[in-house]
């Protein structure tokens, strides 16, 4: 199981790979076969590849994340709130999110999962 | 689909049954099917029954919740962040946690999950 240390440091990473606009910082963190649900009940992403691209597309609209509590720990998985500061039709917006990353035995991110609805959005 | 407003009123009324230390007021809630980890990681508890013993002991603690943020909802799901401030060994503490619920077609919770570590404990 990957420790707890390694976990929130990843949580970090993240954070940071949004703060510099580097998707590679981010993607570098996933496994080969791991899936991706932002936010969850939309289609799921599959693979390192298709998650990067993903990623590639989220930085290049100048998102920036803000934890907004610790991240919590437990078995495989960590959760963490933050909010998401970005431009959305040319509004500076805001919008609160809780993540959870689960890992595998490698210490890489094998499923993420963002949950958001519309209602968390708001005008910053 | 259980809609928004359904579901946001759910984690109000989960806060509410602990601050009325009614575990009823949060069982109720649930499916007879449900199920419940909490932390995630540790053994599932199965069926209303058993998740009513589990907050009949939850709530004796004297455990109260404070929301530290928006629940966030998607399809199914709704994922909220808050606090449980309890006391532990004779000691004012509180825990930063963040908990899912799933909903099932009849807008009761079906699958409950708590994320959360030691390292999320604090003395108050």
């Amino acid at each position: 199981m990957t420790d707890t240390a390694t976990k929130i440091a990843a949580v970090q990473t993240y954070v940071d790979g949004f703060a510099a606009g580097n998707a590679d910082i981010i993607s570098t963190m996933f496994a080969d076969d791991a899936t991706l649900e932002d936010p969850v009940g939309t289609d799921m992403i599959v693979g390192r590849q298709a998650i990067h691209e993903f990623y590639v597309g989220a930085v290049a609209t100048g998102a920036k994340l803000t934890m907004l509590g610790e991240p919590r720990c437990a078995a495989d998985f960590v959760a963490f709130p933050f909010s998401v500061a970005f431009s959305f039709e040319g509004q500076a917006s805001v919008i609160e999110v809780i993540d959870t990353f689960k890992f595998n035995d490698d210490g890489k991110i094998i499923e993420m999962k963002a949950y958001w609805g519309p209602e968390n959005m708001k005008s910053a």
